[in-house]
């Protein structure tokens, strides 16, 4: 074949792998493998299938296929994790976490087995220690490797920005640092509207709200929700990741990149602003903080560790 | 205001309902209000939100509320009705025909009440009746009260002969009259690949079987997710619709339109080609049938005609 | 007709003027006219056509018509004017003002006869005094007459910088006031790479040979061209701006405004900051600026009003 | 690089040659490279850099480069070529065959010696004939050598007949085998509106004025322009073939195929029905003829042959 179509596998079925897998397609970034446990063979050829046939009229040529078998995926070019499970009443923090780190060990055991070199980018909570766990079990160099968080937070941030001052998406920008969510850092004097800076936009105790409603943004949807937590936002936020990799677009985005010494952490996952391309990510950028700032940041990257001691 | 947004409600916050409003929104169609009952608040708030969030990163702008309350959708261009219950076990047709049929009718009223110059869309089952049903509920002329069936079931036939010969969706085409699912009344010989009739490329017996399989599209997706039926598609094919609409396109599309004397049929609504535009269904398209296929659309008439005595 | 498609008519039918139209189409924004003067009927009825015929291929829906009767424009909801003539070898400066400004005249009068409640965008050149002639002679109120310049000396300004980084485009900012080319005032405290200062990635001397080649950006293409100036990305910006405006996007774009007491400057038309959506210019958004920034936009300002007086 | 962005040349920096390579740029299809030769440096520099600018208001990531060496080329995975004089007054047509297959062999050269395995789209006129020179200079398999008319033929009947129906250009399908525009073989028993036969919607006189005017299609846009040929549609088409190809799309288009023995011919270039993906032209699709379409196909393949004997 002299051109060949990418491939991009999905792996977890659930409705942020099936969205996220819609989104791939509608974008033509390549073909699409979904896959699950056999468990949940059905459901999962199911939507495939339903998405399949959705292409003609949304005017589209992407091959969506749902599998059990890790087979399919192979040669991917790009593999995104969502698999997992989310935390229920009554499931200690721990318990998430070992189930989870033993879900990311086998899932990427068979990517691995069918794609070493593909990227990996990866969804799945707590993401700071699941990348790590993906990692260090894929044995992939670090710019293989990455973890979904800040372009979710800044998403949810600019939404709350452009319908408080009733303006475009388009035209806010946000920036966070640090650990997804509620340890999320973010950067108020780097994030913008038209260009001017936030601050000259909105009062503090606005933009004070606007922050702590980005914290629990993924929170207010659970709340909402009753029963599941979001995927919309998220799969968007992958497919973002996703399109500036398989089109080597060079972006500037947040990403949970793999330290070795930048923000004075190291061998650790954490959210910063990384340059995606087509070798991955790239290249991690560093900033300048303030005190506030660092501390901040040293505290989010403190819960981080917490969390990977329990991977052992 | 100069010049405003189109406004779009989808009625019913399921899976449908919701994946429509996520592809209008992609499409920037207009704003979109997605409407569900009152116990289905948060669920239906939950959804639009994570969908408004998503907006940033897909780099659309198009508003997305979640609502309980039809004074939300005043002044709607559109109005894409998906609430309906699907048939469980144990449930009689009759009883499904008759409780959907209250539920378009309470739509219907709350609908027309603040949008009366709204066009409507109809997907909830059995379509011909149910849009029947909206019909004579919103005494709505009959160019602006439209069901969705043969886009769908032709995107299912294009996918599978996209398939069968290894060849891009874009260029296949199919035609269906008649009811929808099982009472479809396939043109065989008015369906292409790259314009060449599909007699030239598949045997008889391979026609057939995906023709059948066409039949039972939505059946073998109910199979496979085990739990609920189709969406993906169906909502792709409300979105393509209500593009034709939206923006004027005047284009020749399936649709289920109300009759006047058409294929010698008076005072119901079934499958037929159409001319979709700013006037919503603006044209019956006639064509000259065989007699074998005319007595399959004299079958699938009767057949709604069965369902429609169920609507008093 | 219920919902009608957006009209939109672009005056000048040279290389700008096409491929605004042509770009204008591609986004299925409205029917497009293209209008310019008997004298050039033919390419303008060729260029429109040739235009139409790609439509097919390219899988839009838009009317594309050329003409020379503005009869044609009747009921425009946007008009861009492209049309006057370029500065050529021993012509004067204020020869060039005074034959443009005779053209916006003739142009804006056709035009507010057949579509009085349009909004214009003008792109002629010297561009702030034009948009003032467009503005006296139509008698529109401020909000329907805009100028186009800062969002083409963004763009170019955008490229050089993420040539520089080898970084995406999407993720570079730039931020101008005042008049076009060689009268802008960058304000590169308000230019971001990933929402990262632009002093952060650059040190000064880049910075500055950046804006200089910035604002000399339309005299490069001339020199490069031998024989005529830049029409895409002057196109692509017009386009911009229309799109914000038709899709009521509430974008946050520097345009050339009418000014009444903003920055310190009263009936006259200069580049700021503005929020366009569908009422056109809804609002020019104010900042404080460092002596040094208000010292080069009053500069500005000056050499704005010396073209103005030109006008009578 | 893991993954790195596809690469085209489009050789010819003329309008259609800028036309599509800025087609191109904003499918994101890859890099752009536009050639031409060391006299045009200045506006090939020029048309590129002014494309390149508007990439960030049109929000798309391709570099495209305006260049007069080859060696930019290398590794292209597609090559356009669109270089070649047109016939000016005076002009015979031998010498237009003679001047424009000698452009093709250099031209060729080049690419072949930086590009090895690339897959080649020529535009040159006359097609058949140029698409043979690149073919037996190049040495490539038939694959990997294609020409463009058909496409670019039946976008204008599918226009025209849009026009005469009022309905969508999306939903009008045309069909034509042979030489281009004056050779053209129309099908016009497997041309569709909405996939029913146009014969069941216009009258003969009408269906036959419609494929006389597409016959004269490019005629008609040379008089109207006055000066120069189509650009637009010709564009289109040359992208529309390059992204079947460049996303192994699979489609079933009308190109110029080397044929070997396929419809009776041997060692020659004819429109002929193929499918495009990623090894080029993958397939001659071959249909049964009518004896009054096999004897204008074969009328249309003589006037080939009488071309193609020029070339030696």
């Amino acid at each position: 074949m002299t051109i060949r179509r990418r491939k991009i596998s999905v792996i977890g079925a659930g409705f942020t792998g099936a969205t996220t897998a819609l989104m791939l397609a509608q974008k033509e970034l390549g073909d699409v493998v979904l896959v699950d446990i056999p468990q949940a063979e059905g459901p999962t050829k199911g939507k495939a299938l339903d998405m399949l046939e959705s292409t003609p009229v949304q005017g589209v040529d992407s091959n969506i296929v749902g599998t059990t078998d890790y087979a399919d995926t192979a040669g991917s070019d790009l593999v995104i994790i969502t698999a997992g499970v989310a935390r229920k009443p009554g499931m200690s923090r721990d318990d998430l976490v070992s189930t989870n780190a033993k879900i990311m060990k086998s899932v990427t055991k068979s990517v691995v087995e069918h794609s070493p070199n593909t990227i990996i980018i990866v969804l799945t909570n707590p993401v700071d220690a699941m990348t790590y766990e993906v990692f260090r079990t894929s044995g992939f160099p670090k710019n293989r490797v990455i973890g979904q968080s800040g372009v979710l937070d800044t998403a949810r941030f600019r939404t709350f920005v452009a319908q408080e001052l009733n303006v475009s998406v388009e035209d806010v920008t946000g920036f966070v640092l640090g650990g997804h969510g509620d340890d999320m850092v973010p950067l108020v004097r780097y994030s913008y509207v038209g260009g001017i800076p936030l601050e000259k936009w909105l009062p503090k105790d606005r933009i004070d709200a606007i922050v702590e409603r980005t914290r629990k943004g993924g929170g207010e949807i659970v709340n909402l929700l009753g029963n599941g937590s979001a995927y919309y936002a998220p799969a968007a936020s992958l497919v973002q990741m996703a399109e500036a990799i398989l089109k080597d677009k060079r972006r500037i985005l947040p990403a949970v990149a793999y330290l070795e010494g930048e923000y004075g952490y190291n061998d650790m996952f954490l959210g910063v602003p990384t340059l995606l391309g087509g070798n991955g990510l790239e290249k991690v950028i560093e900033l300048e903080l303030t005190d506030e700032e660092k501390q901040a940041l040293d505290k989010s990257a403190e819960s981080v560790r917490k969390v990977m001691k329990l991977l052992d």
